[in-house]
């Protein structure tokens, strides 16, 4: 009977770390450096350390350990294997066997999204459906897919990356793919500030936004405030969110979207503008899917990972 | 060991039966009349009638019986249950449950674009694949995703209704699923002899299609023939489907998208106007994912209905 379970986020300059039952209840949370030097060839061995240490702290045994689930911010194949990960400067890595000859315990990874969405789906927003997508309005717009209970990877490691979907036209400046119009470059705590600036020099109305710094929160809040520019750019990111969310729900009709990311912080009214264009645009069963906040804030990541295992 | 399998298709004026082994050969292929008369009360009877006299015809041990597997013209969620079938006259249908008692075998039930890309899947253009995507190019554009060798239901029995994915703000005529702008309203046989009649009327310039009545045949036709301006239909075509193909890939990240429906006899010429967009618009790790056209023709719902019991 397994018992325990790690779950493992890898981050660009932090690795967060979990031990779990296998119910889900977090034990003990951590972290540790992200040593990236040396092309990343130190984060695998760092893990495994501090797993080895943590069991012994614990002093757990090794039979009632399910295993490592591991969360990578890059893509990772149905296979576990890492092609590549840019921001740790990894070449191609076979992370599972790496990391569980290292352990010898059982390891699972996937795509630090993917993970988070799994994590949501398990004991966050999405807790209780078969089918959900997570969206992550944060710095970049991020996503998992979630069928039946398991992460879509996708056959090149790209499953849930519908920050890329193509959605705007007219945009000539390229998104960090390379591609122009990306539901990242409008939707993204990013993409709120450049619609706000295109607002706010497209008017003179007088707005709580002019004068001070623009961002994804000082544009919610003048929201709440009722103030008529900040409405108008809540519009905007809402019809390409939620027009994008009702295409993506045509190729896997979730029974929940959860919108997580720093963004989200804004709360339920941030719903409000993502429903309202879905609804619209939706197919008409899907119509009434459900809209959920995320729950678990940074913490997703090692949930999501450590379900993996289980 | 289960040696055979039924594979049946229901359409709205002819059920079509496969008896299959669970190798996926055809051992025989037959077809009854659709009685819609009743509220469909009958269709089912027939089915289960008919499956009872092909194996007292072909003396089949029950035992060597997987089951049958059944697509219906309709949405089906993951439970099997049909909740509307409008083409059939049915009310609520528990599909799988009500066939079984009648046959004594085991029923899985799908719907009719699914159970199609999953035949494709099996034994057609996708085959090999993990995951995949069909678009069928008919009257209308239907839709099955497969990940993991699965169709995707949906919660709502709606995974896989790409055609209903809205890809067009300008469109105000509405389509038959009651929204605007569907990808059925452009890309479809009757999208394109609606982009075909615009083209037409947008230029003077001579064309092999002046004269003659417009369907997708005759622009792919001429499109042979060199004709500039069916090229620019066919352009224009390719440009929502790609575009729509590399959304929904941002999704699930298929290894293969199979065209199949009547558009796709036009073949691989077919493929290159769609391909084209996909690759400008795809997410770098999906640009290079393939393109196959379906080899099925009418029968992928009986393969694909048989290996829902496999």
């Amino acid at each position: 009977m397994k018992k325990y379970c790690f779950g493992i986020d890898v981050g660009g300059t932090t690795v967060k770390c979990g031990l779990f039952t296998t119910e889900g209840e977090v034990l003990d949370k951590w972290e540790i450096r992200t040593r990236t030097e040396d092309n990343g060839s130190r984060i695998l061995p760092d893990i495994a350390e501090t797993i080895k240490e943590k069991i012994s702290e614990k002093e757990l045994n090794r039979d009632e350990i399910a295993g490592v689930g591991i969360g990578i911010p890059g893509p990772v194949n149905e296979n576990g294997e890492v092609p590549c990960a840019v921001n740790l400067h990894w070449g191609y890595v076979n992370i599972e066997k790496d990391l569980s000859e290292m352990t010898g315990l059982t390891v699972k990874a996937g795509n630090d999204a993917n993970v988070a969405a799994l994590g949501e789906f398990w004991k966050g927003g999405g807790a209780g459906s078969h089918n959900m997508i997570l969206v992550t309005l944060g710095t970049g717009v991020g996503g998992g897919i979630i069928i039946n209970g398991r992460i879509v990877a996708g056959s090149h490691g790209a499953g849930g990356e519908i920050g890329h979907a193509h959605v705007e036209d007219s945009v000539t400046e390229p998104c960090n793919c390379g591609n122009c119009g990306c539901l990242e470059q409008m939707a993204s705590a990013t993409g709120i500030v450049r619609l706000a600036k295109e607002a706010l020099a497209s008017t003179d109305a007088p707005s709580l936004l002019r004068g001070q710094e623009i961002s994804a929160k000082t544009v919610f809040d003048a929201v709440k405030e009722n103030d008529a520019v900040a409405i108008q750019i809540a519009e905007r990111f809402g019809t390409y969110l939620g027009k994008a969310l009702s295409i993506f729900s045509t190729v896997v009709d979730p029974q929940v979207i959860v919108i997580g990311g720093g963004v989200s912080k804004a709360g339920p009214i941030l719903l409000d503008y993502i429903i309202r264009p879905f609804r619209k645009y939706a197919f008409t069963p899907s119509k009434n899917t459900e809209f959920a906040l995320a729950t678990l804030g940074n913490d997703a990541g090692i949930f999501g990972a450590a379900k993996m295992v289980i």
